[in-house]
């Protein structure tokens, strides 16, 4: 249908998350009419990020040096670690500028149908994290899903023997929701976790 | 957010079509995990597609050629032209497997509020190709939409001189849809379009 190489960009685009077929050919044919300077750029980053970009020793976070710039940052609670799936998660939640504490990032759930166990996880590296007694407080912040559960379950279990207080993030309403479209489980969860005013 | 490089590639994986924020992050990190060789295999594709991919000398269709393989093929009807708004189109038309003459890529639409006038169009180039007679019909294949129908509008008039059949293809309701569903103008269509049984 195109001469080969247009196809193969086409086909390989197509293999990144979330684009179709028809997203991976506007694409190719943007980046066709796209001055040959920014492709170069784009080419570039591609092949620097992959080449340089590391994940922080501490915590699992992406970072371009051994630890991470919030691992680093010497204004962070180091008394207070939020423990979540995901690197993209760490984004999420700073990006609600809520939280002062640092990170650690499982790199996933617990999942038996996926075949990821608890050793699949970076648990061992979070236990060795806790071992001077500095952090004070755990908030299990895995998804609101069943491998998140499951995951916030068994680590609280883990957690429970030391002295440490563990939280898990609040369950409910979307904020801007309606409580028409809410689902019954999330529903459920609002009124579970309602508060006194 | 994150290290420099990272929400580098964020933001230049966010300027290309159809990708917003999120989804420039979630291929960013996609790219953290996927192994190095097919980065780089991505990494060069953009490269070599900007760099040796050009547009057909004859037609206007992507080509790694001076002419596209459609104009070099010799089995293909060199009477009839379908003329497109862009490469992306002849995509589309090469896959229903209808179409077996040429093609004529007119590099976008007549639109006096993007300040596009026939000038810009690949007008002149169609015209030539009509010169030596060979040519019996032509197929107006522009988009069903204001832009499109001004351009086949104008183009049909041009063509009336010359001794070709000029076509267009027809509107009416997409097969597979919903007469409910369909908006005024469609829906208009279809009566105008009716073909007895």
């Amino acid at each position: 249908m195109y001469d080969g190489i247009v196809q193969e960009l086409v086909d390989e685009l197509g293999r990144l998350p979330g684009i179709g077929p028809k997203s991976a050919q506007r694409i190719a044919f943007h980046i066709l009419q796209t001055p040959s300077f920014d492709v170069s750029r784009l080419s570039e980053l591609l092949r620097e990020v992959r080449e340089r970009v590391k994940f922080c020793e501490i915590c699992g976070n992406v970072s371009e040096q051994e630890t991470c710039v919030i691992c680093r940052d010497p204004r962070r609670d180091r008394s207070l670690i939020c423990v979540v799936e995901d690197a993209k998660d760490v984004a999420a939640i700073e990006r609600t500028r809520e939280f002062r504490g640092l990170y650690h990032v499982l790199g996933g759930a617990i999942s038996p149908i996926a075949g990821i166990g608890p050793g699949e996880l970076r648990i061992q590296e979070l236990m060795s994290r806790l071992a001077d007694g500095e952090v004070q407080e755990i908030i299990l912040a895995t998804n609101p899903n069943l491998e998140g559960e499951a995951t916030a379950t068994y680590l609280s279990r883990l957690l429970m023997a030391l002295d440490i207080t563990v939280s898990r993030l609040a369950s409910g309403l979307p904020v801007g929701g309606d409580l028409e479209y809410a689902d019954e489980v999330t529903l459920g969860r609002a009124f579970e976790g309602r508060r006194t005013l």
